[in-house]
């Protein structure tokens, strides 16, 4: 199989693993990478990856089959604008933008009209970003969600549905909304809780005293603040509604703690610990191989 | 080195991996085991380590020179008074309960007559427990927290560094409620978070989108219930207090998001992520080479 000319926008930790998978499987005949730093472009130039570099969006795209978006979320429409008019007709336009409702409201109607657009989330990354933590096996066994609308055009969800899939990926499919909901409580919810227990463990406790546990509860904390803040921002309705009815279920466990009634409060906290036991370790079964 | 006739108590993950550590750096003249199944006695017996076994708790400790009690903490008291009269004069006995406050006001009243008791805590574990997740280098670059009180004899704290300092351990002295108040933030409530989120993502989102970053926040969820249950409600106050300053916490956060003026909303997010990336990332730095 092979996508043609395919240009990657943003070759940091997302965009620079796709680069590299495509060139380890053959799924490319020509590979555009577009940076907006010369020092991005110097660094995928040392990787001497087989492909051409270019600080212009609208030279990287012009003769494109499949255009990648993998820019942080804030830039993307500005870049989409800088670009649109370049496109040819019929090229498949995704990003992997980590939140969807907000990104496809924003792109959609710049790109319905000029491309075959469709918005994606790959489930894969890194408490490390940029070009310098990709890997080509980034997508293999991972989770790809798209997330089409009732605009998305039939073709534009089987090419990248081919796309995906021709990197070892899984296909989900689910609505940009549903997508933000649920993402914010797999992912979005506990970054923020890992945030905050950071936080808490300097504020209450002393991090010299925390051991493997600690560390691995805590490890997404390490991910980049502003890239965090905008992913955050830009799902704000469905992480502040979660995070309220996590605070819920934190005022039960403060009162099974201290119910005067001991049997009463170990029942709550019992139960609360083998729900949580018994989905993780399903979840763990499930997930031995990934990576 | 090497300290003479060494009992260790309830050979589970803890414990087992003493008597590993002690047999392979060959500390102790001779080591006996004692535990309640018949059961467990076997599964040492099956794995060939060099111990007198015993399901009576008085003869593994009555030629013991250090007795280290490594049950659950719900079962210390009572094994104690089991035991206590059988101990010769002189002998140090220790314990390896997460929770100290509570541990250490009902072994001391117990014990101080009979003993060099102080309370320690090593910070290691697994989400495994038992025998089998059991592992020589348990301790080795581990933290162990001594707490000694006001009746702690200077002996106890001396022989029990060298033991721990022996084992490759490094050495922390806490008050048992500081202990407690510390642990809880860097141990106990990471430990409920990471089984929130678990329930959380059930109830809101999806376990087939997780991905590395949710499998590592949570796996310690996959801890026993039954015992960390024992350990949350023996902190009771500790946790329950830091669970009300971390909804405080959850509070601003949520406020943040819904903010309508967003550069404010943002700048308190992003504070709060760079505070935690910053701590984060100074731990992960001197905690590379912890196993």
């Amino acid at each position: 199989m092979n996508f043609g000319t395919v240009a990657i926008l943003g070759p940091g930790l997302i965009g620079g693993s796709l680069a590299l998978a495509l060139a380890e499987r053959g799924l490319a005949r020509r590979l555009m990478i577009y940076a907006r730093s010369p020092r991005a472009l110097d660094e995928i130039r040392l990787a001497g990856i087989d492909a051409e570099l270019t600080g212009n969006p609208s030279e990287a795209v012009s003769e494109a089959d499949v255009v990648i978006l993998c820019v942080p979320i804030e830039a993307m429409s500005g870049l989409v604008r800088e670009f649109r008019d370049a496109l040819k007709p019929g090229t498949l336009v995704t990003d992997v933008g980590s939140v969807k409702g907000s990104v496809v409201r924003e792109l959609e109607p710049l790109l319905e009209d000029r491309a075959l657009w469709i918005g994606s989330h790959p489930m894969a990354g890194s408490e490390r970003g940029g070009f310098a933590a990709a890997r080509p096996d980034l997508f293999d066994g991972a989770t790809i969600i798209l997330t089409p609308t009732k605009h998305t055009p039939q073709d534009a969800r089987h090419r990248a549905e081919k796309f995906w899939t021709a990197l070892g990926s899984n296909l989900v499919t689910l609505s940009p909304e549903k997508h933000d909901q649920m993402i914010a409580a797999v992912s979005h919810i506990p970054h923020l809780l890992a945030a905050a227990l950071v936080n808490h463990a300097v504020e209450f406790g002393d991090l010299e005293l925390a051991a493997g546990g600690f560390r691995d509860t805590t490890r997404v904390a390490s991910g980049s603040p502003e890239l965090w803040a905008e992913i955050l921002l830009a799902n704000d309705e469905a992480v502040g509604s979660q995070v309220k009815q996590l605070i819920s279920q934190l005022m039960l466990l403060a009162a099974a703690l201290e119910n005067t009634d001991r049997a009463a409060g170990k029942s709550v906290l019992l139960e609360m610990l083998k729900a949580a036991h018994d989905a993780r370790s399903q979840f763990s079964a499930k997930h031995l191989q990934k990576p």
